[in-house]
């Protein structure tokens, strides 16, 4: 039974301070938890609402638990509820270790690399990580003043997507321009007033830099080709993550 | 001076219910408000919370708001924050009328039309709106179980790309299969299942259908040429704004 301990711990991991010092992370929902479990996610334990006792798709969801020997346990809803960061909590909570479950060696990231500059908002960052890992980019740096991946808003709009990543790190500024000036890979670097990609020549080995919404990518770090999405309408800027799915899509044919 | 009472107000059409009867919206943060403005919104009032008097950047505000006479008082910045649904307000707050600002009428729609089937969330919605502000698309269908376009969310994730769109209309089923089926538009219809888009031979007069993440378009609609996006990587599915400026992209070369 989830003691009030527990369910204190469970809700100090809200906190990035106490995820970083445990090492745990706390993850909602059935389609996100699937996707984890997918994906061998270190599991600790998984929290399920007692409001799906007993119910055909919470039997499909516990084969799955079974199979991969994950403990588990039916709990209050109240208390669920109380864990849960959404409005309406779907009421399956799972308790995850992510300790080194990213390679931060940089040799290892290999030819298919995004470079995310001070994107704060973690949902965005969740739908860029989603969208990685429908893409098959498998390796994400990001700058030191970028939005926290285990932030519980990122996991849930990267529904389940940040466990595709296997190499992930946060640099400085000047650690990004090392890696970029001594990179054998194709460096573009997004930049509203550029010309768009040309699809003619691109090179398969690349590192893609896209910067935040307001602000673009820093001076500092701008290296390489620029590119841009072709703007027809009136509107000043689109949303980085549909921006990024986008040249993600022209990157990868 | 703000009043109880219009404060009230203001709050009160957060509600679906209110916007509809009144036909008025509240808009939220300076850049929001300035595209509603370039877009030539219907004003009936600015409010600017105190805390950005004398500031610099408040002049250039302001003096776009005199070019175009729209009146506007200084607020007490609680009285601001009151009706604010973000966080930490920015302390901008517009009231809007939307009184006819969309043409309903289905001729009008042209050659390039979204159809959104069941879009329940109200930030994804905005996104897309927003992406089709930067592409130039300007007609949009909605089926009738989709979010309000002017929930406040929606709109704040519109970054104003609201105000871009010419044609808007929600439809039942039935209408959607009637226009559908009397189109002299190409229809491209989203499913998980299908081909990708075939890039060499892309009519120019189309309609684009995209439907929910979890369920996809509803059967009865899935009309036209199915297509999809290619996928690389292990993910079962992309955020439905990321999917909509791909094929954006690809569709309006």
């Amino acid at each position: 039974m989830l003691s009030n301990n527990k369910l204190k711990y469970l809700k100090s991991l809200q906190v990035k301070k106490y995820r970083t010092l445990e090492n745990k992370i706390v993850i909602e929902g059935s389609r996100i938890i699937s996707e984890a479990i997918i994906q061998k996610a270190k599991f600790d334990f998984i929290y399920i609402s007692n409001k799906h006792k007993d119910k055909k798709s919470t039997n499909v969801f516990l084969k799955q638990i079974d199979k991969y020997n994950i403990p588990y346990s039916f709990e209050d809803d109240k208390k669920i509820n109380e864990i849960s960061l959404t409005e309406n909590s779907q009421g399956y909570i799972a308790l995850v270790s992510v300790k080194n479950i990213f390679n931060d060696n940089l040799e290892n990231f290999g030819d298919k690399i995004l470079l995310l500059d001070e994107i704060s908002d973690p949902g965005n960052l969740g739908t860029i990580i989603r969208t990685c890992a429908w893409f098959g980019v498998k390796s994400i740096l990001l700058t030191n003043n970028s939005s926290d991946v285990f932030n519980p808003k990122c996991i849930r709009s990267s529904m389940g997507g940040i466990f595709y990543i296997n190499n992930l790190k946060y640099l400085s500024h000047r650690q990004c321009i090392d890696f970029l000036n001594n990179t054998k890979n194709k460096v573009y670097c997004t930049d509203m007033n550029s010309k768009n990609l040309n699809l003619e020549n691109i090179n398969k080995k690349w590192i893609l830099i896209l910067g935040s919404e307001s602000h673009g990518v820093n001076k500092d770090i701008q290296i390489g080709e620029k590119i841009t999405i072709p703007n027809i309408g009136k509107m000043e800027s689109l949303n980085v993550s549909v921006a990024c799915g986008i040249i993600l899509n022209r990157l990868i044919k």
